[in-house]
C-alpha cells in the first residue's frame, strides 16, 4: 500500500476530506495565487493582436446567426449590418466591455464556504465537461448515464482540489435531450454543494437552470451569481441563436457564461498560434459585449479554448506546444482587457489513463497555472479529446491539481521558510531529519500526493505491481463507497422535484 | 499506426533524423530559447537566499574531507579552517566565481554540427545519468550492461531532440568498477558524435577520461572543452575528495564541470524550499570557487538538483511541487551571479512508464523550460528515482523534449504567423483547410508528436488498443534496428583501443 492511499483512508465524511492533502492543511475553497501571473509575450506583440482583432471585425465582421434581436442590439450601439454579418467600428466591444463587465465576481454555492472567487489572483478549478462517454478500467469506454454523471459530482464535491461541480461532466444519454438539462442541475444541487453551471443547450433549458437555482437558492438571483455557465462561438467568426439565446437569459439574470470560442486550429482558425490569438479575441469580444448589452454588469469570462491539429488526419491534438502558447498569450490579453479568464485543463488525446494522457494533461494544466488563469473547466477526467470522462483519469487528475494549490503558493520565505534554524542546529552536518525545524515542519512539509508510488521497487512488487491507473481504479471506487450526502433542506429538495416532475411532463422526449 | 510512426519510418541515417520532427524543420543543435526566463521570486527575496547562502558560508562553514590540498587553497585566498571545517568571509566565493568564471562556454563534439553552447538562451538536453538498473516492457527490470549502455548512447545520437550524449547513461555493470569508466567514454566517442561526459568516481579516471578526449580530439585542449563533467556535493555543507580531484583534473585541463549540490530536501537539508535554495547556494558557490582557484576561467556550471521527500517513508519524491520552485529559484539565482545553469530533467520514483511517469516527468521537464535552464542532466529515460533507465520512457521523453524545442520558440509574431492574411481570405467563414496560407503552412505547423496517437477510438482499436509506452516499446527498436555508426577516423579508435587495453592491464578487476 503506498503512503498516499493508507493515507487516503482515514477520511469519509465531505468534510474531512481536506486530510487526504496534508493532516493540517485547511481547505481552500479555491486558489488564491500567490505567483504572478507569466507573460510570455510582449507588451507590444500584444497590441499587435489586439489591432488585428480591431482589423477582424471592422473589415471581416461576424455572423450572428437566426437572432435578429442580437443584430439589432449591435446595430443601436453603432455596429454595420449587412444580412447576419455584423461588422464593429475599432474598439467598440471592448469599449462596452470595458465599461461594465466586473474584474471578478463571487460565485455563490449552496454552501457558503464553497463559494468561489471568480478574477484576479483566484483560480478555480472544475470537473471535466460535455463527454457523451464513460471509461474505466474495468468495463472500458461505454454512453454514459445519469448514474455516471452523479458519480462524477460525487467525486468533485469528495475532492479538496475540485473547487466547482461544473456543468455536462458527462452526457447522461440514458435521458432524451431534451429533459436531461432538469436531472443534471438537479444532480448538482442534490449530490454536493458546491457551485455549478447551467444549461446552454436552448434559452429555455437556461431559464429552467434559472428557475431550479432560484429554488436552490431562495428567491431573486439578482443580487447573487449562483451559475457561470458555458457559451461557446461557432468559430470562425460566428455566434448561433442557441448559445446566444441561453447568454441573454443567464445575462439578463446576473448570472456569469463563459465566452468561449472553441477552436481546432487549422480548422476552425488559421494554423498559426497568433492568427488563433487575434481571431478568439476578436470572437470573444463580441460575445461578451452581447452579455453587456443585454444587462450592464452581467459577471463574463472570457473564454479561450484552443487546440492544436494533426496535419496528416485532421485529428485534434493536446498537450502540444501551440495551445500552450496561444493559452499564455490569451491570458495576458484578457487581463490587459479586465475580465477574468478561462482556458485549460487537464487535456489529452489518449483513449486511456496512460503515458500520453498524463503528459498532455500536465502539458496544459501547468500551463494554466503559469499562466494565471481563472477558471479552469475540464481540470478533471478529460479523456480521447473530449469525448470521454475517465473515472481513473479523473482521480489521477485530481492529485496534479493538488499540486497546483502547492505550487501557486510560489516560495515560502518567512522565518520557518528560509530554515536558518535548521542549518544553525545541524553544526555537525549529518542529516536533518531530527532537528527541531524538521519536527516543526513534518506535517505540512511537501506536498502529499495519493496516486504516486515512490516506495522501494521491492516494496512496489510487494504491493502487487500497479501502475498509477491500476490504484487509481482503486481509490474512485472507494472514494464513492464513503461518499455522504450533504444537507439539503427537504422543502427545498420536494419543491426542485416538483419542478422537474412538471416541466418533464410538458418536455417532449427528444433524443437529439 | 498512428501518423507519428508512420512519418518516423522515413529515417535511417542519424543525419535525417531531423525527419522525424517535422518534414522541413532543421535540426537545431540545442534549443536557443526567445521566452524570456521567469523569475517567480522578487529581487528582494533573491536577495534574502543569497545573504542566508553568505551566512552559512561564514558562521557554519562547509567540510573539506580528506582533501588538503583543497582547504590550502581556500586558505590562501582567506578562509578560515579549523580541521575539515573551512568558513569563508561573506561575498569570498561569489567574488571568485564572479571574477573569471564564464557566462557561456561552447561544449565542442566530434562532429561540430553537434558543438553546443551551454548557457545564456541556449538550452542542452542531456540524456538520463547513474542507473544501476535498466527497464523495459518485454524484461521487466534488470541490471544494466554495457550493452545497455551502448545502445541508449546509441538512442541519444538518433535522437533530434538530445543535444548531448550525457556520461554514465546508465552503469554497466557488468564491467569492474575500475575499469567501466573507459568503455563509457569510448562508448560515447564511438557511437556518437554529440558531446559527452566524462568518469568522475576518482581523479585518475578523470585523467583517463581527459586522455582519451586527447586522442579523439588530436592534441591538447586547453583551447577548447569537449566534455562537461558531474561534480557532486556531498550535502549537508561537505565536499569530498573524490569529487574534488575530478574536478581538479577536469578544470586544471579547462574543461566544463556541473557542481552540483545533490539534495533530498528534509533529510540532506531543511524540509523548506527557501532553506533548500540557500544552502544549495552555499555549497555550489564553493564547489565553482574551487575550480576557479584550480584555473581561473575554466567553464563551470552552477548545478541544482532538489527532491522532496515523503515525510511517512522518506523515500525521495518526483515531479512535485517544491522541487519545481526550488528549480525556479535556483535558475535565477544562476543569472544573478552570472553563470550556466543545471538543473530538471525527466524525473519521476515510478518504476515503469505510466502516468505517474508522465506526471512527475513534466512536472519536472516544464519548469526547467520556464526557468530558462541551460543544461538538462536526465531529460530523457529515468526511472524509479535514478534507479532505473527505461527504454520505453526515453522514447516517450524524447517526444516531450521535441515539444519543449518548440514552445521555447515562443509565439510567432512575424506576418506569416499572424495570418491576417488567411483571415481575409476566408470571407464565407468556412473551415481554414483550404486557404492559401493554410497550404503554405501545411509542412510546419504544430509539433507532430511520434508517440501521441491522436485517432478515432475506432482507429485506435483497430490499430490493437496500445498505450503509450507499448508504442514507444516498438519505437526503440525500430529505432536501433535503423541505427548506423557516424564516421570516426581508424587511427583514432585504433589508438583509443589501444590505451584502453594498456590501461585495463594495470588496473584491478574492482567490483565495488
Amino acid at each position: 500500500m503506498t503512503e498516499g492511499a493508507s493515507h487516503r483512508r482515514s477520511g469519509g465524511r465531505a468534510n474531512r476530506q481536506s486530510t487526504r492533502k496534508s493532516a493540517t492543511t485547511a481547505r481552500e475553497a479555491y486558489l488564491t495565487r500567490l505567483l504572478k501571473p507569466v507573460d510570455l509575450v510582449t507588451d507590444e506583440g500584444l497590441e499587435i493582436l489586439e489591432h488585428n482583432a480591431e482589423t477582424i471585425l471592422e473589415e471581416i465582421g461576424v455572423d450572428i446567426r437566426d437572432y435578429p434581436s442580437a443584430i439589432a442590439r449591435f446595430k443601436e450601439v453603432g455596429a454595420s449590418v449587412d444580412g447576419n454579418r455584423v461588422r464593429f467600428p475599432r474598439g467598440l466591444c471592448r469599449s462596452i466591455v470595458q465599461a461594465t463587465a466586473p474584474r471578478e465576481y463571487i460565485q455563490h454555492a449552496r454552501n457558503p464556504l464553497n463559494n468561489v472567487k471568480i478574477g484576479g489572483d483566484a483560480t478555480v478549478f472544475a470537473p471535466n465537461y460535455g463527454s457523451p462517454f464513460v471509461h474505466d478500467l474495468d468495463n472500458g469506454r461505454r454512453y454514459a448515464t445519469i448514474a455516471d454523471f452523479q458519480n462524477f459530482v460525487k467525486l468533485s464535491y469528495m475532492s479538496p482540489y475540485l473547487h466547482h461541480s461544473g456543468g455536462t461532466v458527462c452526457e447522461p444519454v440514458d435521458i432524451p435531450v431534451s429533459k436531461r438539462h432538469l436531472d443534471m442541475v438537479y444532480s448538482h444541487i442534490k449530490y454536493s454543494d458546491k457551485g455549478f453551471m447551467g444549461s446552454v443547450t436552448a434559452g429555455e433549458r437556461a431559464q429552467d437552470s434559472v428557475d431550479m437555482a432560484r429554488i436552490a437558492f431562495g428567491g431573486d438571483l439578482q443580487d447573487r451569481t449562483v451559475m457561470t455557465s458555458l457559451i461557446n462561438a461557432s468559430s470562425p467568426l460566428a455566434w448561433d441563436a442557441t448559445m446566444l439565446a441561453s447568454a441573454e437569459v443567464y445575462a439578463s439574470n446576473n448570472q456569469a457564461t463563459i465566452i468561449t470560442p472553441f477552436i481546432l486550429a487549422g480548422a476552425m482558425a488559421p494554423t498559426t498560434s497568433a492568427g488563433v490569438c487575434a481571431q478568439t479575441l476578436a470572437e470573444s469580444l463580441v460575445g461578451m459585449a452581447f452579455t453587456q448589452l443585454v444587462r450592464p454588469g452581467a459577471p463574463v469570462i472570457f473564454g479561450s479554448f484552443a487546440s492544436s491539429m494533426s496535419m496528416l488526419t485532421g485529428a485534434p491534438t493536446f498537450g502540444t506546444p501551440e495551445p500552450a502558447l496561444v493559452l499564455y498569450t490569451m491570458a495576458s490579453l484578457a487581463r490587459r482587457l479586465g475580465v477574468p479568464f478561462r482556458s485549460g485543463g487537464s487535456l489529452t488525446a489518449s483513449k486511456l489513463p496512460d503515458a500520453q494522457a498524463a503528459y498532455e494533461s500536465a502539458g496544459t494544466l501547468i500551463p494554466t497555472i503559469m499562466a494565471g488563469t481563472n477558471f479552469v473547466l475540464h481540470s478533471a477526467g478529460w479523456l480521447e479529446g473530449g469525448l470521454a470522462i475517465g473515472y481513473e483519469k479523473f482521480v489521477l487528475d485530481c492529485d496534479q491539481l493538488g499540486m497546483m494549490m502547492t505550487f501557486g503558493k510560489g516560495l515560502d520565505l518567512t522565518e520557518n521558510g528560509q530554515a536558518m534554524s535548521a542549518l544553525r542546529e545541524n553544526t555537525s552536518l549529518s542529516h536533518f531529519l531530527g532537528t527541531e525545524h524538521t519536527l516543526a515542519n513534518f506535517e505540512t512539509a511537501f506536498y502529499r500526493s495519493d496516486t504516486a508510488d515512490n516506495n522501494s521497487y521491492e516494496q512496489w512488487l510487494e504491493d502487487g505491481s500497479l501502475d498509477a491507473a491500476q490504484r487509481a481504479n482503486k481509490m474512485w471506487k472507494s472514494r464513492l463507497a464513503e461518499y455522504e450526502l450533504p444537507q439539503l433542506d427537504e422543502a427545498i429538495d420536494a419543491e426542485l422535484q416538483e419542478y422537474m416532475a412538471k416541466r418533464k411532463l410538458d418536455l417532449p422526449d427528444a433524443f437529439a
